[in-house]
């Protein structure tokens, strides 16, 4: 028990910390989505990038595969194309299904698992830790950039420091 | 010792590795300004946002004095908005004085500090952890904005995932 006090007070971040600090950056990037307009959301580009759905679906494409991946194992297929009906709300369920699924597949790593190496969809090799901090950067950066999208179309983005 | 190994192995992320993860996003911040063509660097917006070298300067008031403060423990000011003579070259060169200084602050931070709560700026309270993932998540923020202006002027950002 000393052991496990000493372990806690040194850690840097701990897991239940780390997921925390994810899930609030989630809850920045729905309220994004749901600052554009319907069809803006699936149309509205900037220098020949992607809509911000687009992003959106690569996000949704990382998230729990690559946890998933991470925790059972078994390698999971990239899959950031998939068929949709060209809803906002859509993009929403399926959002507040992977806050679910998150917090679910978190529950199941292990503490000693973050330094260890895994590869994920078959190329991405690296620690757990930066595996899972490439997920939430990847989100920071493109959320940012539905943030340029959102101010050329005249909208202010939700506050970027507004975790809850 | 036997103690240190095992804290060693249960860390999410060591203090060592956060400082090199930074170090690697501001690689890529450095090369996302000197992709930055002289006079776009301080003129080119989108939506009424700010022009990158001001996003720059912002990043430059954060990183030093941040963590100057968390080391020394004496309240910094906040000065985003200091004189310069709109040469990238000058940002380049605060750039790296800036990388060097990170590493001499970052060799004073004790480890049990990354739990400790802090304010920084007279203002912002949080853990240690918290305000540094602030620094390097409010640089990729910015510089993901950069990326869009860069893809609206038609010049290819650098690459996002590497870090060298």
């Amino acid at each position: 028990m000393e052991n496990s006090t000493n372990i806690a007070v040194s850690q840097v971040i701990t897991p239940a910390e780390l997921l925390a600090h994810w899930q609030g950056h989630r809850r920045v990037t729905r309220r994004t989505i749901e600052a554009f307009p319907e069809d803006a959301f699936f149309n509205h580009t900037i220098g020949g990038m992607r809509p911000f759905a687009n992003m959106v679906m690569e996000l949704l494409a990382i998230g729990v595969p690559g946890l998933k991946e991470i925790v059972e194992g078994k390698r999971e297929a990239f899959n950031e194309d998939f068929k949709h009906d060209n809803k906002k709300a859509t993009f929403l369920k399926l959002w507040d299904d992977t806050t679910d699924a998150i917090n679910t597949y978190w529950a199941q790593l292990k503490p000693e698992q973050f330094q260890e190496n895994v590869i994920l969809f078959g190329q991405y090799e690296g620690t757990v830790w930066s595996q899972i901090f490439y997920f939430i950067e990847n989100e920071i950066h493109h959320r940012a950039q539905g943030y340029v999208y959102l101010r050329a179309l005249g909208i202010e983005p939700p506050l970027f420091y507004v975790r809850d």
